[in-house]
């Protein structure tokens, strides 16, 4: 299905309470796993919030990667937005799974701009 | 339905090519969206990118809103990712889709972390 921007979603289950909760670790699994999928950072900006959790955005060249995290449940919510289809992302979600320490995972990608992928471009 | 995320996802199509290319423009209307939908905004972080294009995320206090801008096809897809249901999106949509001018706009909610919202929370 082509599209103009690809949307996997990710979710981690029962992932180790102390690793999400610790923003460095985060933003570091967060760089790790753009270069593991051939993605460019641009920007990279992760918080803790009070009294638990981390919220992460990371602009890549190709879009975005963003996470926030459930200490409190053990859950992750982990987006990569990609504006192409090339990227494999299989190898950065074993990476995170692993890392983080999660029972189980589950991934589906959606989409973006499906409606006018065909349509000519505009001259601007 | 209840979850830990709730993301509603947001395209908005044929907008003004000048608009949704200009970095300074997105980044306002993103903060001002932000503000209109009851978020409080911790960073925001917005690109331009060559040739055309605009990349932009903003850490709120409740999750993020990411936005994506192909002004080459008029077309925006842009996400609002926030901790609970309690956020009404349609004033800041509708104010987007009058800023944008954008011919259409559609939008849907997917929950996060809805297989695990009634565990019981671990001590941590």
């Amino acid at each position: 299905m082509k599209g103009l921007g690809y949307q996997t979603l990710v979710e981690f289950y029962r992932c180790d309470t102390a690793i999400i909760n610790d923003t460095l670790r985060i933003k570091q699994l967060l760089l790790t796993s753009a270069e593991l999928a051939g993605l460019t950072v641009v920007e990279a900006v992760v918080h803790h919030f009070s009294p638990i959790g981390v919220s992460g955005v990371v602009v890549v060249k190709e879009s975005h990667i963003s996470v926030h995290t459930w200490p409190e449940y053990g859950y992750v919510a982990l987006d990569f937005f990609t504006c192409n289809s090339a990227y494999s992302l299989t190898t950065a979600i074993d990476f995170l799974t692993n890392e983080l320490n999660a029972e189980s995972t589950e991934s589906k990608t959606l989409v973006r701009g499906e409606q006018i992928h065909d349509l000519k471009r505009e001259n601007i």
